[in-house]
């Protein structure tokens, strides 16, 4: 990833302090993906796949820097947060299971591997997100005093309102005129929910009150719009070897881009645009120390990125 | 619906306090589907075109009326209980669109009507699945005061090792040798959690300790075993016409039924003790009062049923 202006030697601490958070997430997915009365071996290896298969793990890091950021009393201790991260990836990954079935953007390579419908089977596959969301929503349950607020805005967030309702958008809009508005809300659901879900329930994890909750959420909105539109971005100039998934495909299926929408130099230009507006409404939350400004660095690589 | 040796006009006033409380309980589900910004309106007339169209509401009318049976001190106002029943039918639902998809079941009827997929499209059927239960999550967790224990029941119930599980276990079944342990061990995930589960969630409400809560979740799984045979019966000897839905299925399939296992009046039998074991473990909870007594008549219907 390319960190933009950070100088070599914070950017070496960037990649060690995320590289070590990306480790403790890793040990917590294996964790809650123990073996189990009554869960199928093969049920299990089919999510394991899917889950323990790589991943930049943004979402999960996401959630544990801005808690650690914004702690303050009453705060819950890291263990929750990294359940409540994991949960969150858990979420992450069923809808890229379900996303890449036949009947959906029938995809075969994720992350550089097999999509589980390609590994298994498509039944299993549909089931192993199934699986994935309830153990997910299982998780939050299960922190103490924040377990209900948590799964609150899980569900908003990947619900038919969120997340799953961009990825309905998306599929009504193949072959329809494309607007402005459209790939918003698109980009607005399918996306951007679930980047701000992860700064709100970090805040919330921290102790803080509704009305920074609320405003983390809406900072991460905005770095989720433009994160998504430097994916598309990527999409176009990338190759499929270095995404590890397979490069090109929203052209070809008409996807909801602002690339398509406006050409690449009009998208460059809006995906700073949004990052900057979304950095700054952050920026706002946050105590002026390294964990603040560690969390700063990190939302750059949601935009500022060249993989 | 038979209900065996019951008198006339206790029959009767069962089937009106039935219709009266399955009327709240559609109520319900139109409520927490209204149209909501972000909700796209095709997957909400998906969502509404499987939740809506009809069923039986056992698993609702079960949580309700172990909520009334068992209310102690503490327990939640009704109001919660119907939330928490309208929540549970979004569960079985999804689980029901899914399961009728092509790379499942392959199902084009369901409950006298085209199935979601069929109706709409697979993408949408996948989509619409995953919303419900987001949205059934959610609306559990907003339950005051028993949001997150009502999620972790839920969420235990029909998750890996519960409902999903028994669903993998059913695939994983097809062209393996037949046992007794492997059809129990599947009718307990695919269906028994999702018995067990509302009249723990009705007893948790009342406001019962967790012994009790357990109680009532392994009567209920009894009773959920005891469904299934029972189901699994009506298949082979109903007419397609009587059960709004594809009759014969499960043989053509090579389903695990003790039917296939045992053959009819083996199955009958098992049916009727399965039954009778969890109607005794579930009134060795229950008071002896018209309520406890109404429980008891519903459960029956689960087993003692022609259709």
């Amino acid at each position: 990833m390319s960190v933009g202006a950070i100088p070599d030697a914070a950017r070496a601490d960037l990649a060690a302090a995320m590289a070590a958070d990306r480790r403790l997430v890793e040990a917590a997915l294996r964790r809650h993906l123990a073996p189990a009365p009554g869960f199928p071996p093969r049920l299990r290896r089919a999510m394991a796949h899917s889950l323990l298969g790589g991943g930049k793990r943004l979402r999960p890091l996401l959630l544990l820097w801005a808690h650690d950021a914004l702690r303050a009393r009453g705060a819950s201790p890291r263990a929750d947060a990294l359940t409540a991260a994991a949960a969150l990836e858990m979420i992450h990954t069923y809808s890229l299971i379900h996303d890449d079935l036949p009947a959906m953007d029938d995809d075969d390579l994720r992350r550089g591997r097999p999509t589980c419908h390609v590994a298994f089977d498509e039944a299993t596959a549909i089931l192993a997100g199934d699986g994935l969301q309830a153990l997910a929503f299982g998780l939050l349950a299960g922190i103490p005093r924040r377990g209900a607020d948590l799964v609150g805005i899980v569900a908003s967030a990947a619900g038919p309102a969120g997340m799953v309702g961009g990825q309905q958008e998306d599929l009504d809009a193949a072959g329809r005129p494309l607007t402005g508005a459209l790939v918003r809300r698109i980009h607005a659901g399918k996306t951007a929910r679930l980047i701000g879900a992860p700064l709100a329930m970090g805040a919330l994890l921290a102790g803080c009150g509704p009305a920074t909750v609320a405003a983390a959420d809406r900072a991460g909105r905005d770095l989720g719009l433009a994160f998504q539109a430097a994916d598309d971005l990527l999409d176009v100039e990338g190759a499929t070897a270095d995404l590890g998934k397979t490069a090109g495909k929203d052209a070809d299926q008409d996807k909801a881009t602002w690339v398509r929408l406006e050409g690449v130099a009009a998208a460059r230009a809006r995906t700073a645009r949004l990052g900057r507006g979304g950095t700054r409404r952050l920026r706002e939350l946050l105590p002026a120390d390294p964990r603040g400004e560690r969390l700063l660095a990190l939302v750059r690589l949601l935009w500022e990125r060249d993989r």
